[in-house]
């Protein structure tokens, strides 16, 4: 059985593109539909209610302007709080990059653990970098420990990655100081640092290279691989897959300024986009 | 002739909280109803078209909430582009906070001319600093302009200034650097700064110093204390000023998060304020 729908992705804004970009790579016959709400981004800020209400009324508007058979969520702040919401809303497969990012954390861990480096604790311990959102669910913690992680995992709110990786700010003094800073809340016995932001890859060179100052052999995992391969795997237990041999098409739809999408999509989606080929749409906000 | 209905005074969240600051000590006998939307702030980044959207569903939103007299709009980016569609929606007197901030630039101008600095160019120029939605706009260089200033006006986006008063990090290292990095695209000629955004003041005393060093003479401009008296000499104007001796009360409304407004409140009211007290209101969409 194969389905040449296209996928529905969303994100608050231009974030989501890393995990598009992920998602492209790991399946390259697949057809995307990538919505960003970027009329009420961001969302790292904002109460779980409120997430959880715009959570769902991009799920509609994805639904109004594409026939998807399946919702990729490419936010990090909207899996946290708002998944149950979003299986309940619509009637397809709904991924996350929770638990796809937590999984990966994992087995970075046990990677860890098998080269046990002498600069590492024995029992190394995850630390989260997220936004308020994200951090204040605990998501992460609870997705490690009922895999059966043992140590507690910690969480770091970063706010101003966001604005640094929109700013294209992401190499000399200004991250690296912020990163620093960030980083003094990391515990000592940390082995493997998520990044738990869709926006946060666009920092992963300082991050990992500040984290090799503070804490030697740390690992810095990104879950945008791992919600591409996890979604993969979904589609073919679902029967969803696209034909073999399948031409994609690419859609990407936003709620406001369609110039400021097209300028940073090189950064985030690693490819140029033509600004008139974005399509700009209203928010649905009721139950269709 | 006196009144002793509320000033109605919104923002896009918690950045108006210094321009009601100044409404405060300058009309120590007014009432005031405030509206941060914080469920879709910041705007500064937005299309115009969606800041006036924004602009006009919260004027009906504080008209719903309460019986104001006067509407102060206490937000750089929605005084720039939004002003006449307020003042097509409501049928009281605008402020917006453009007019005398730029009044105010042009005060110290004539200061710094009568002083005349060696260090100073003879036909100082001014520059503003603010939100993308700002300076995108070109609203304080047209309102200049038409008040007979003849130097070409600047504008700087600042976007991370933004998030670096929310965070709370207005001192050390990591503002200096930032404001240095923006303030390298500040004209050789320049002689007023105007703080362009209603966060910014919490970021005056850095901005000022990293100044000092750049443009020595140069002076720095926050247009709140100005707005105030602008709101004060319109409210006379029209016989809406609030009885003598009055006992004033003041409410404060968000779409979002009453928690995080009353821990912001501190640095950007100057006051505290008991979260129980804030009101969470639904943003009025239509036209009533």
């Amino acid at each position: 059985v194969t389905d040449s729908r296209p996928i529905g992705v969303f994100d608050s804004g231009v974030g989501g593109l890393t995990v598009l970009r992920a998602l492209k790579a790991a399946l390259p016959t697949e057809s995307t539909v990538y919505l960003g709400d970027t009329a009420r981004v961001p969302y790292g800020t904002r109460s779980a209610q409120t997430v959880i209400t715009y959570a769902v009324n991009n799920a509609r508007t994805l639904l109004k302007h594409g026939d998807i058979k399946a919702l990729v969520v490419a936010c990090n702040t909207v899996s946290a709080v708002a998944i149950e919401a979003l299986r309940d809303a619509v009637s397809m497969p709904v991924i996350g990059v929770i638990e796809p990012g937590a999984e990966a954390a994992l087995q970075a861990l046990s990677v860890l653990r098998s080269m046990h480096p002498s600069s590492m604790s024995s029992s190394p311990s995850i630390t989260v970098l997220g936004t308020q959102g994200t951090v204040r669910s605990g998501a992460y913690a609870r997705v490690l420990a009922a895999r059966g992680h043992a140590q507690p995992t910690t969480a770091i709110a970063c706010p101003l990655l966001v604005p640094l990786a929109e700013e294209g700010w992401t190499t000399g003094d200004v991250p690296a100081l912020v990163i620093d800073r960030y980083l003094q809340a990391l515990p000592a016995d940390v082995g493997v640092v998520i990044l738990g932001c869709t926006h946060y890859p666009l920092l992963k060179h300082v991050i990992a290279q500040r984290l090799a100052i503070h804490r030697p052999g740390a690992i810095v995992v990104d879950g945008a691989a791992a919600t591409a391969a996890a979604t993969a795997t979904l589609l073919k237990e679902h029967g969803l897959s696209s034909p073999a041999g399948a031409t994609p098409s690419h859609r990407l739809l936003v709620t406001d300024a369609p110039q400021q999408m097209a300028a940073l999509a090189p950064a985030f989606l690693g490819e140029t986009v033509d600004p008139s080929s974005i399509e700009l749409v209203d928010v649905i906000f009721d139950a269709s």
